[in-house]
């Protein structure tokens, strides 16, 4: 029997309510492989830990703190917005990254993010054959933007989907109630700055064209002014009251977004603020109506109190999946969630080649949008709600959900020299 | 036996998470009392129903539906902003009401709401004797803003309390993650523009100085740039991060709102947005730090999927006393939240005097704010502890929650008169 090498796992890019919970997956995976498979360590801030040798050991954490990273939010053992270059740009820090891993006997790599870092887990890959120091390097999906290609969704997706449905949902029935006197126009902020896939989990509120909510503003629909303002003149005309979504990312035809238009004043100072208050303002100045706005911000993306159970599971099959793709010999993969049926919703985990997955966005497409440039198709919908299907509440003690901490032990360091950040 | 009279109950106000529950009491007593209590009906947009003759008759809803009240937010029968005015001021809608209610054969008098409505269910009681046709006006107390005097809390305030304690916990887990390499402030604002009870709340969040949020800013505590700006800093260096709960009336000692200094632009234009992004971006300002933002809006009062039980129960109990004591005979009081312990927490209801409670805020003690004016005391906890305790899920289907919709017969008319509404 070879020796057992060991895991190195880390999380990139903005956490979700559900990347602990393949944390969980991975580290759960590999401890009942541990026949076959050394200590899991983790990279503290996600790939700097690997660089600055500042590693966790999560052997040290018992089985119940493992346990609850399935239900808790945020990353636990830090994240980092860390984008490696091209190899030609800066060789230096893949190089580091294995002799880290050679030094810790590391052997597999399992890298939890979008894009980004699909990207590297496919450079360091290659390179490490080419170093003399072969490291399995496998991508487990994370993203709340939904945007990796072959997979049926990315997990953390679902449930920020849930959130802002059920909180558009909500928001909608406290207007409604007081409209007649008080807020016409509600307008909600959501995140995704390239694609529209969570403005698109607001249409899930409703069902009908009276139902809020009654206008989503996409990214992928360039925004017209004039046509908007119509909507929801007609609307409040119809319903007494309007719910409008917007996506962060929502811009005029030339590109220019929505919350930098007019966003200098007479010193050219840069006018504070998002979106939102940029759509309500016009809504107010053009129309009269009264207004409010929210922005949910990092609220919906560390929702765990309203993650969807499906997330939750996928989320942790994608780093169940990763060890044993790990262990079956794989190299350069991702698993990737693949959807046998709409209604019962039936899925698996499938296999990607992360050459396939690696700088490619999946973006939302056009039949999911409606005609009028201002809600989701049906389709869209029997996309959708299966995602989102599900609660799986986290534990609470005097009103307050339980999220686990880890103690976060360090693993001694065996290098001697430091690596210095970009 | 006398002839049984209906009863008229109406939404005032802002509406809540929890205030159908109380509609769900009153009414489901009322029907457990039908050999004594009539009809129920409900005024459409709160008051306005009753001054236009507007009114809903609850007794078409099904049992189902009626029950179904206890897990939907927003106002079922629309709630109004409509202040009557003083007796001198506007005697003509007081008058009015009786009349309405003397047509309908209307007896007892439900007002669902806070301050104003107690003022206003105070005036009626006291008019109707003198126009020949007493009602009994019990008032159902209901505020997110938790500033009626003397019940021990006010239903809706524990389930926005309970949301923005659960968010502040969650955004902060997500901040701390990615402080490394990402956002270092994130500031939440929150709800209350004359007292600090829901920005307090955010406290329940953390127990420890290093744990979030590290600083609230009350409408209470006259705001100190210098001193929040060291603050800020020093949370930064001590703990890489640092979570801000900002009330939305957070003032400087000259009453400025900070959401209202340096508004306006060169041209006179009123600045857009909330408090929020002025403290952050004063804090990227003076101290360069990467921040974030998020207002919670509507979606705090409106988040019944995270709703305290025993917010829930309260406002359910408090429905179900005030047609127990309409029922006794009682007039111009209001049932009272009366806590007998903090930890196991006990409370009852009780009753007390509307003369008590019209006109009268609870504002914050002082005892309740920690010495250096950001975050909570330890009596402070014990307070707001048990009113966020419980959870009280709506049930689900396909993801998302099912929220009743009730039908919303009206009453046939039998005044041939318009009322014109100021």
């Amino acid at each position: 029997m070879p020796a057992r090498k060991n895991a190195f796992y880390a999380q990139s890019g903005g956490v979700t309510a559900v990347i602990n919970a393949s944390a969980c997956g991975v580290i759960e995976a590999a401890r009942k492989r541990k026949d076959r498979m050394g200590k899991v360590y983790a990279g503290r801030n996600g790939i700097i830990g690997a660089l600055t040798e500042d590693m966790i050991d999560t052997s040290r954490e018992s089985a119940k703190a493992i346990a609850g990273l399935r239900h808790t939010p945020g990353g636990a053992f830090g994240s980092a917005r860390y984008k490696l270059k091209s190899l030609e740009e800066n060789r230096a820090e893949y190089e580091r990254l294995i002799e880290v891993f050679r030094a810790h006997n590391i052997g597999y790599f399992f890298y939890n993010g979008g894009g980004d870092s699909a990207d590297t887990c496919y450079k360091v890959s290659q390179l490490s054959k080419k170093l003399g120091y072969p490291v399995q390097a496998i991508h487990v999906p994370k993203t709340v933007d939904n945007d990796l290609p072959v997979t049926d969704t990315c997990p953390g997706f679902g449930s920020v989907a849930k959130y802002i449905a059920v909180s558009t949902k909500e928001a909608a029935l406290d207007v409604a109630s007081m409209a007649r006197t008080s807020t016409k126009v509600f307008v909600l902020e959501v995140m995704g700055r390239h694609a529209g896939w969570i403005a698109a989990a607001g249409g899930l509120a409703g069902r009908t064209p009276a139902e809020a909510p009654h206008i989503i503003l996409f990214p992928e629909v360039p925004f017209n002014k004039r046509a908007f303002l119509k909507r929801v003149k007609d609307c409040v005309r119809d319903n007494e009251y309007c719910v409008v979504v917007v996506s962060e990312g929502a811009a005029y035809k030339d590109g220019t977004f929505l919350a930098d238009a007019g966003t200098t004043d007479a010193f050219g100072h840069k006018q504070l603020g998002g979106v939102a208050q940029v759509v309500a303002q016009m809504v107010k100045d053009e129309l009269g109506f009264k207004y409010h706005y929210a922005i949910a911000d990092y609220l919906q993306r560390s929702a765990r109190h309203i993650a969807s159970k499906t997330d939750v599971d996928q989320a942790y099959a994608v780093g169940k999946a990763a060890v044993e793709m790990a262990l079956a010999g794989e190299n350069s993969v991702m698993p990737a969630i693949v959807r046998k049926s709409d209604k019962p919703y039936r899925w698996t985990v499938g296999k990607v080649s992360l050459a396939r997955v690696a700088n490619r966005e999946k973006m939302m497409p056009k039949r999911f949008v409606s005609k009028d440039g201002f809600g989701i198709t049906a389709a869209c919908r029997r996309y959708l709600e299966p995602l989102v299907k599900g609660e799986d509440y986290p534990p609470y003690r005097d009103g307050m959900p339980v999220y686990v901490e880890l103690k976060n032990v360090p693993v001694k360091r065996k290098l001697d020299k430091d690596f210095k950040l970009r």
